[in-house]
């Protein structure tokens, strides 16, 4: 069917471009997370609370995807971190080329860790490689513990998960072993976090993990 | 270019077919709703409390969209409604199509409401008409109140917002205020209601509403 086709032909533009941006971020040695969640997940507060501390240890720049607004960019910006905001005008997810002519208005070759927050969907944005070295999603305990059934993809892609919110655990319904189990039956590999952004509790553990894998890709 | 032509194809298509699916409702009587929000905001328990009291007084059908699993549609069977089961198969929303092939399962003359939950996703599925009445779409007070700012079209397009889980509201930074607020700035005449689904707090203002929808269509 032609519609198929038309998709499959904007993905494969799309993976060539994303390639190209990996080579200009491996030969600069910047490891690179595209960071994907729901809407109001967290994605922003668990960047803000990440670049307080690892603003200190690398240079970090961010790039923020939203339909429209630049709330997100003027929060990183407070700390001290470069931020672009992207606005995709209606795109549900960002793409390769998007990041491609935001990364102007970076110094690659200064950089340690560059986040790129996608526009907040659990569907889409995880079709869409912008070049990274990895996927990382925010799933937060209000959503449910369903979420892997119904977005499977979102899952598979991700290499590290975090689960946040859980404060709010005593106030809903949802099981963060059954998370963990449908998580690990859509991929095995998938490192796990619990935290919660805005308390702060299991939230070093997580920039543990992080700066390991800025540090494997700037060194090695 | 050639990419924002493919789109705009795309959905004046889903226009013609979406009005031709207007037209069946319209001549059966039966009221349509396009229920959208976020994953996890709550669109399911709020049906499952919806349909419990409305199904006493009204014939009700539903089509449940997701991209995966038949999690949704076994929920509502339980509540003794027809309850059909789309999977997307990867696509972030539903389309008039899709609905047109679902159709086929009701008879519609003897419904009087058909709800058509969507895809959880706060962006595409309020361009793609179905050939409903109304979107209404739900806002869960853990994912925030800069949502209208970062997501406008749903405001815009929907004529009803139920502010869901405001028995969190003790626990999360959200302001009920900002958000019905900046919801009226996108739309004047947006019909807003506050509500807990899982509590059952203020879901009765929300019911009696929808019935004179229903009533109206039905009997006019």
């Amino acid at each position: 069917m032609s519609t198929v086709k038309v998709i499959r032909n904007i993905l494969e533009a799309n993976d060539r471009i994303a390639a190209e941006n990996k080579e200009r971020f491996d030969s600069s040695g910047v490891f690179v997370i595209n960071l994907m969640s729901s809407p109001g997940a967290g994605k922003t507060t668990l960047l803000e609370r990440s670049v307080e501390k690892l603003g200190k240890r690398f240079q970090v720049g961010i790039i923020e995807g939203d339909i429209q607004s630049s709330v997100d960019a003027e929060r990183l910006e407070k700390h001290k971190v470069k931020a672009v905001q992207i606005n995709t005008g209606g795109a549900c997810h960002l793409d390769g080329n998007m990041i491609r002519d935001a990364l102007d208005v970076f110094d690659l070759n200064s950089l340690d860790l560059l986040v790129v927050e996608n526009v907040g969907n659990l569907v889409c944005p995880a079709e869409f490689a912008v070049g990274e070295d990895m996927k990382t999603m925010i799933l937060s305990v209000a959503e449910g513990d369903d979420k892997p059934l119904k977005y499977p993809l979102m899952f598979q892609e991700s290499r590290a998960l975090v689960i946040n919110k859980i404060d709010l655990l005593p106030y809903v319904n949802c099981s963060i072993k059954l998370i963990e189990e449908r998580a690990k039956a859509l991929r095995k590999d998938i490192e796990i976090f619990q935290l919660s952004a805005t308390k702060g509790d299991g939230v070093d553990a997580w920039i543990e993990w992080l700066a390991k894998q800025i540090e494997k890709k700037r060194d090695g």
